[in-house]
C-alpha cells in the first residue's frame, strides 16, 4: 500500500491568516519528488490540547508525520511536549542537544538564555535531529505506527533539517529508494501554445522521460523529470530529451534553469564584446530597468532615454518632429528613428526602442491600447516589429511584455554575432 | 465560552503542493475581523473516505466550519455526498438550484450539461447558498454541533458566497454583533523604527482604538482599527487617532490606503500643474518606470535618461568631464550637475538625479556599495542628498530603495507649492 503523509504547520499567525504557510506546499512537493503522497495539511494555534489531538489524529491516518514550527523557547512553543503527550511518555534532557545549543551561542558570543534548555528536552524513545543553523534541534520519533519528525518553522531550517536528517531516515526505511530530478529549460518568443502544439510528441502522455510546460512572465519553461537509482542516472535520463528540445527550438531557449530573457540578453552581449543602448516611450524605463537589474552589465549597456513626451524624443534622440506628425508619435517609422537616434547618440553596437498605448486610456481604433512598434537598429540597419498585447491587458502587463519583446529582439540579433568579449 | 471556527480547503492539487492555499488564510483574516477565531487549517485531496473522517473531526472540535473547493460537476468533486455522509442523511435535488444553474447556462448561450445537474443535489435538511458568478450552489448545514458552510474554491466565488450569504448568516445566529474596520495611513521617509519611536502614545497596549504598525518596501503604515455596531460607527472611532497621525507627521504622510511614493508625487505633480524629468545612473531606470507605472502622468513626466556610462552624463545630460574625473561618478558634485541638466534638457520644472553604487561589485572603502547620492533641480537651485542603503542589501533593492527617495525628494519639494493644475 502507498505510504501517506501529513503535514502539521503550528503557529497562531497561520491560522489567524496573518502568514501564508508556504512550508507545506514546499514539503508536500519534496516529498512528491521522492515518491511518497500527502494526504493531509493541518494547521493549528498555539494551543497545548489542540497539538496533542492534531497530533493523536494524524498518528491514526498517516504512516508519516511532518510538523513544523513549534520548537522554539518560548512558552507559545508546544511541540516537544505535545508529542511527549500524544505517545503517552515523558521528557528527558539529550545531554548533545544541550552541547549543539551552548555551543551555537558560544559562536555567537552571547549567554545562553535559561528558557534555550528547554529545546534540549526530548520525548522518551526520541531522536534529536541536529539544527546546524538555529537553536532548535527538531525531534525523530515514533507515535503509534506512524513516523514522526518535528522540524523548525523557519523556512531556511527546515529546508536543511528535512534534506540533510528527514531523507536519510526515510531511505533507511526503505521508504524512499529513486531520486527524481526537474530540469527546465526556458523559451522566449512564442506562446505557451504555440511551442506545445511543436512538442507534443514529448509532452504526450507515457513519454519516458515526463515533459511538461509552464509559462511564466512571458517566458515558456519544458520541464523535464528524470529518476534513477542516483543523482547522476536521473540527469542522465533528461539529456536526451533537453538536446532534442535545444535543437527543435533554437534560437528560442533561452537557456537552462530559471534564465530570463535579459539574463540571456546580457549573456550575448558579453559573448560577442557588443555594446547596447535603449529609446523607451510606452515601457517607461522597464527596458533600461531589466537590463541594469543585472549585475556586471555596465561595460555593454551604456545607457538609454526615456522618451515620454514628444519633445524628448526629438531633443533627446533626433527624431523628426515632421516624423512625428506625419505618423504619429506610435508608429513603426518613429520607433526606427528612435533606435537609430539612440544608437548614435550613445555610440553603441545596437540599440532598441518601444513605442505604443500602454493604456488604459488613449486607444483609438486605428491604434488601439495594447499596440506596440519596437526598433532594433545595429551597424546594418534597422528593423521593426509591431506586437498587439491585447487592449484588455493592464498597463503594467503590456508595458512589461513589449520591454521582454524588445530585448529579445537584441538577443536574437547578436546569436548570429561570433564571439569578441568575454565568455559567458 | 469562544467560537472556534475550522477552515477545511479541498483538493488533491493543495495537498500536493501545487497550488498554495490562499482561501483559509482570507477566510481566517475575515473571520477575525467579526471576532471569530480559527483554531485549524485543514486540506485534504480527493479522497471520499478523508472528506467524511475530516468533516466529522471538524464537527467534534469547531462550532463553524467552512469549506472550500469540491463542488464542481466532475467525479472529483465530493464534497456534497461528503457532508451527507457525514451528517448521516441521503442527498436530495434542490429545485432553485438547478432552476439557477439552468439560468446562468441560458445567459451564457451553452448548452447544461448532464452532471451540472448534479450540482443542484444537497444533503437532506441543507439549504443552498447562491452563487451569482458560477455554476456551483454552496451548501449550509449543521453536522452534529457545528455549523458548516461549504463554498467554491474558486477565490472570487468563493469570497461573494461569503460575504453575501454566509456572514448574514452568522449574523443571524448572533456570532457576529460587530463591524470592524482598518484604516490605512501611509508613510515615506523616515524608518520603522523611528516613526514608532514618536508614536509609543497611539501604539500602546490598551489603546483605544488600536494601531499598528507595518512596513513594506520602505512604505510604513499606520493601521488603525475602528470597532463599533455600524460601519459608519467603526469608522468614526478611528477618525480622531488619523488626523492626529496626519498633524504629526505632516510631510511623511503619503495618504490613505495603499498608496506609495510614486503615487503622492504624481498627485503632486497633477496638483501643483508641475512637470518632471530624471536622470538616472545606479538606479538604471527604475525611478522612470516607477513614476510611468501609473497611468495618465503624460502630461507631468516629460523623460529621463539613463546614464549609465560616464560618456552618456556627459554626451546626454551636459555633465563635465572635469567634475566626474574630479570627484568621481558617485559623488554629490555628478548628481546635481545630472539634475540640472535633466531640467534643462527635458525643459521641466524639475528633475531628480541618482549616481551611487548598485553592487554587488564595485565598492571601495570610501565609497561603498549601497552608497548613493541623490539630486533635485528645480527653479530655485539644487539640492543633493547622499543615503547608505547598506552594503550587505541586494542590488535591487540598492537600487529601489534610492529610487524612491529620489521620487520623494521630488513630492516633497511639491508641497509647498500652490495648487496650478488639475486637482487630484
Amino acid at each position: 500500500m502507498a505510504l501517506k503523509a501529513e503535514i502539521v504547520s503550528i503557529g497562531s499567525e497561520l491560522v489567524s491568516g496573518q502568514n501564508l504557510d508556504t512550508n507545506a506546499p514546499w514539503l508536500s512537493r519534496a516529498l512528491g519528488e521522492l515518491g511518497i503522497a500527502t494526504a493531509y495539511h493541518t494547521s493549528i494555534g498555539d494551543d497545548m490540547a489542540d497539538h496533542v489531538a492534531a497530533f493523536r489524529i494524524a498518528a491514526d491516518r498517516a504512516d508519516l508525520v511532518l510538523t513544523t514550527g513549534g520548537l522554539g523557547p518560548t512558552q507559545d512553543d508546544l511541540v516537544r511536549e505535545a508529542l511527549a503527550g500524544a505517545a503517552g511518555v515523558g521528557l528527558r534532557e539529550d545531554p548533545d542537544s544541550l552541547a549543539a545549543i551552548a555551543a551555537l551561542f558560544g559562536r555567537r558570543n552571547r549567554p545562553m538564555a535559561d528558557r534555550n534548555r528547554l529545546q534540549a528536552m526530548l520525548p522518551e524513545g526520541a531522536e534529536a535531529l541536529p539544527n546546524p543553523i538555529g537553536t532548535a534541534p527538531g525531534v525523530w520519533m515514533s507515535i503509534g505506527r506512524a513516523a514522526f519528525a518535528s522540524m523548525p518553522g523557519v523556512p531556511n531550517e527546515m529546508k536543511v533539517m528535512f534534506a540533510d536528517q528527514v531523507v536519510p531516515r526515510l531511505r533507511l526505511r526503505h521508504w524512499v529508494e529513486r531520486v527524481i530530478v526537474h530540469r527546465k529549460i526556458a523559451l522566449f518568443g512564442k506562446g505557451e501554445s504555440d511551442i506545445e502544439a511543436e512538442a507534443l510528441d514529448l509532452t504526450a502522455r507515457g513519454h519516458v522521460p515526463e515533459v511538461g510546460i509552464t509559462a511564466s512572465d512571458s517566458t515558456i519553461s519544458f520541464r523535464i523529470r528524470g529518476e534513477g537509482l542516483t543523482l547522476e542516472a536521473a540527469w542522465a535520463q533528461t539529456e536526451e530529451t533537453a538536446g532534442l528540445i535545444r535543437r527543435r527550438f533554437g534560437p528560442l531557449v533561452l537557456g537552462e534553469g530559471a534564465v530570463d530573457v535579459a539574463d540571456a540578453l546580457v549573456e550575448q552581449l558579453k559573448r560577442a564584446g557588443a555594446t547596447m543602448a535603449t529609446a523607451e516611450s510606452c515601457t517607461g524605463g522597464i527596458v533600461a530597468h531589466l537590463v541594469t537589474a543585472i549585475a556586471g552589465v555596465s561595460p555593454y549597456y551604456l545607457g538609454g532615454v526615456v522618451s515620454y513626451s514628444n519633445r524628448a524624443k526629438t531633443d533627446m534622440l533626433g527624431v523628426p518632429a515632421g516624423l512625428i506628425e506625419a505618423h504619429g508619435a506610435v508608429s513603426a517609422e518613429v520607433a526606427a528613428a528612435m533606435a537609430v537616434g539612440a544608437r548614435e547618440r550613445f555610440g553603441t553596437d545596437l540599440a532598441v526602442s518601444t513605442t505604443g498605448v500602454a493604456g488604459p486610456g488613449g486607444g483609438t481604433p486605428e491604434k488601439p491600447v495594447g499596440l506596440v512598434y519596437l526598433g532594433l537598429a545595429t551597424a546594418d540597419g534597422v528593423e521593426t516589429r509591431r506586437v498587439e498585447i491585447g487592449p484588455e491587458q493592464p498597463r503594467g502587463i503590456i508595458q512589461r511584455r513589449s520591454a521582454k519583446q524588445a530585448l529579445d529582439m537584441a538577443r536574437v540579433a547578436l546569436l548570429a554575432r561570433p564571439d569578441r568579449g568575454v565568455s559567458p
